[in-house]
């Protein structure tokens, strides 16, 4: 696999036009990017057919015995009685094999489209799409040490997004802007994804009206007739497990289902609080989670783009708090895999977790665990793949170029391993033959560029000249490495006019009502 | 899965006697010890049937067209042209198939006694045996820094594997006691394996005459009848890749194998340098190489134990340097996993590997990564499982106990999902209903003690609790229960007999030469 299979090119900045699209390419830097990934290696298949047959067994017998609750959403329930279900209060009791039936009008893959279309991305298949860190109310970097996220904080992370060269989305909210109001931060946060990323991004699920907004804005930038006939974002429906959809959330996969556009629809559990303390109990419970959410977003609109979502993760049970990477949770992200693709959906799961309080060796470990358990377990879009800490409170400046890089070596492992001609280098070894030395053969000299992958960040100098240089640890590689992709950044470049009414939508929107900060 | 199955328990005590059993007796602290891995979950199949065969011919024309030399080694080469190779100088061409013919009689797996039976380990199979870091003439500990290894270093490192929960095996050269002369350190590290730990060990392969003194000093241990009729010791016997047997290697390949003792017959590659910069044609190599070296072994003695070994790692093309976790390293690994069970050998690859100067985020990434491989490679005794740093230059106290704690979260993982009526859970999930909390439930009640993993070293506590108590990063931590561990340690009972009869065997072994640092 040469690196330039990977579908590495230099961004063309075809689009756009006016002023800043000149200034943009007077003042061009070179700008990588690296199209999705599409595994060229097989899945690590967990559970057997029995163990499969067992789970979806007990799925269904949770939808059709205990069922689900649709919280305050009147029109909910009269969908799912219309569709058949048996409605008690909230509860809504689905027969066997009906949810999973609904399901198969849900497409098994779909393109969202990017403003740039060389960084459209298709979900669902052999590939992945990885996406950064979402949500947390606190960043923290090697300098300021960790304070609440502002909007400066926000659009920094959407820079070194779009300047993160395995990195194929945008994502949603990148940190918290706490220092904007609640009802209007949506807005600030879609303005950074529209105008300083060309990346695909997720729209706003807090409120129904913000996921409107967030369709309009996708409008003025896509235009009106590409937004209905094309996905422009996929958003974070989150289930109150167990086994509870509540109106705030399911109000925005109504908006986005209605408008063609697509919700990972995610179970959000730490195991033995919101699931059983098992591993097979909570892929049951995922799994008949999903398949309700699911089969609600398609009597919605049959056909609506969803993902099969799984945020699962387990407990500390000495003190209750969350734990990442660990074996337990490794195995339910391979299982629910193996059940996302039998139903034939999208999955969404894996990311870079972990609950430590800095980017340090715990970080890495717990992040590299989970990063490469969604590599195997057939992740097609894995949110949170650089940038989390400390169980996801914390957006971390230099955890997120670290698992960027990290990001890389996901792309070579996952392109698999090349049979040709060449890459079976009959010639060098019978060049080498015993004793010799492969550095200056002819094979070597042709392929050395892009045989390996080569990281951005971590050191392999030898310890003499390192500890001359300041014996920097990852912690210090990562400070330089944030300055520079900052300091290096453009904005890609955009239509003035659409520039325009984008900040005027922001403004008229923020002025149309007063702050709330609750 | 719960952790009794993993086949937890505290050590017995029951061997030996005499004033040093007793002692240990009165003052005995809780010795915990885990067994083996066997694995519960699949492998992952990295090449497809059509890609090994064209590699296992591969592996064959390179035997026969190119061969291997045998260096300053005419019984060897003797051995083979009695086989049917065609020699030519110190070049050994081997038919295509008679290599593999030959591979026949090597056990698919074995046993390998320690001297408390408990501890012993079998190694292939769906088996996994974890032995710490092997070579390094350095010592890394954060009070102390980087400096040349002792023999009080080997013993700490001794006295930690012991005390390692997670690892099955004492090892071998934890790192190079540089403080005593070369022609002597065999003689004090065998008698640290043998009088501070329990656990199985590893021979010495700098000389034959010191694979001698290996058998000999477990004659000493175990008895001469036990040691005639079973493996004690695995030793590591590298090939000078590319295709090289050196004598040295050879020499103790011919002890060890002759006495019935296990060998790790493993090229030692770094990709690029040793081998092709091309994944398929360094598994090429590597197979041939195996191959050689195996059937060599088989002519020494049919039946003798080995294990096809796979040291490979790729080069930075810009430096030079080793690099460490890198995908490249992950695909020889898992491809060559399946060239092993193809074979029928058990399989010794991967480890904690690393680059890094430091127990780094950058350490605990390429550590990870290739933990996890190994694991999903199918690896049965995997060496430098923990302590590896600096590209193997160095034994690091911290990441030691780092690295030996992740290997809990390996056989967590490996255990697989249970999938018993227990492990299903529907009783909790009809229980807790929508809306409800897991953590009182009578499920989780019964289960929550050996439902997940429990690290012995990372920090989950919330933020404020854990700047409070000083903001200890894993390094930190790590330096505590390092010395926690030494300070708990207390030497496995021995009869005093055996203990003096070793004291006295290294004495005299001592007195009879010189020393020699070179």
């Amino acid at each position: 696999m040469a690196d330039s299979d990977l579908g590495e090119r230099v961004g063309r900045r075809a689009r756009g036009g006016g002023g800043a699209a000149r200034r943009a390419e007077r003042t061009a830097v070179r700008m990588e990017f690296t199209r999705y990934i599409t595994r060229n290696i097989p899945d690590l298949e967990i559970l057997n057919a029995e163990a499969l047959e067992i789970i979806e067994a007990n799925a269904e017998t949770v939808l059709a015995e205990i069922g689900v609750n649709f919280v305050d959403n009147p029109a909910a329930l009269e969908r799912w009685r219309e569709a058949g279900a048996e409605i008690e209060g909230e509860r809504v009791r689905i027969p066997r094999g009906l949810a999973r039936q609904l399901c198969a009008t849900a497409p098994r893959e779909f393109t969202q489209a990017a403003r740039n279309p060389e960084r459209n991305v298709v979900i669902g298949g052999r590939n992945l799409v990885l996406a950064p860190v979402y949500g947390p109310p606190f960043v923290r970097d090697s300098a300021n040490g960790r304070r609440y996220a502002t909007i400066t904080d926000f659009r920094n992370f959407v820079k070194l997004g779009q300047m993160s060269k395995w990195l194929h989305h945008s994502g949603g909210t990148v940190c918290e802007p706490t220092d904007v109001a609640v009802n209007k931060r949506h807005l600030d946060m879609l303005h950074a994804h529209m105008t300083l990323s060309d990346k695909p991004y997720m729209g706003s699920v807090t409120e129904p009206s913000r996921a409107a907004d967030s369709v309009e804005m996708s409008k003025i930038l896509f235009g009106d007739a590409f937004v209905d006939e094309n996905t422009v974002m996929t958003s974070l429906i989150n289930i109150n497990s167990p086994l509870t959809f509540d109106s705030t959330m399911m109000g925005a996969l109504e908006i986005y289902a209605a408008a063609n556009q697509a919700c990972i629809i995610s179970p959000f559990i730490v195991g033995g609080a919101m699931a059983p303390v098992s591993v097979a109990g909570t892929l049951t419970q995922v799994l008949a989670e999903v398949l309700a959410g699911v089969a609600y977003s398609q009597l919605v609109r049959p056909g609506a783009p969803v993902i099969f979502g799984a945020f699962v993760t387990s407990i500390d049970m000495n003190s209750g708090a969350p734990t990442f990477g660990t074996p337990e949770a490794s195995q339910i992200t391979l299982g629910a895999g193996q059940l996302a693709r039998r139903l034939g959906l999208p999955y969404r799961s894996a990311g870079g977790f972990t609950g430590s309080k800095l980017p340090d060796a715990q970080a890495a470990y717990e992040s590299a665990n989970t990063l490469n358990t969604g590599l195997m377990a057939g992740v097609n879009f894995m949110l949170h793949a650089c940038g989390w800490l400390e169980g996801g409170l914390v957006s971390s400046y230099e955890k997120f170029v670290m698992d960027a890089d990290q990001l890389g070596a996901l792309h070579k492992l996952a392109a698999g391993i090349d049979m040709s001609e060449n890459g079976q280098a009959m010639g060098a070894i019978r060049e080498v033959g015993p004793g010799g030395h492969y550095l200056g053969c002819a094979h070597t000299q042709a392929n050395f560029k892009d045989a390996f992958w080569r990281t951005n960040l971590l050191d392999y100098r030898p310890f003499e000249t390192w500890e001359e240089q300041g014996a920097p640890d990852t912690m210090a590689l990562a400070e330089k490495r944030v300055a520079k992709l900052l300091g290096d950044y453009q904005p890609p470049p955009l239509d003035p006019g659409v520039a325009e009414a984008l900040s005027d939508y922001v403004a008229r929107k923020k002025a149309a009502v007063p702050d709330a900060f609750l």
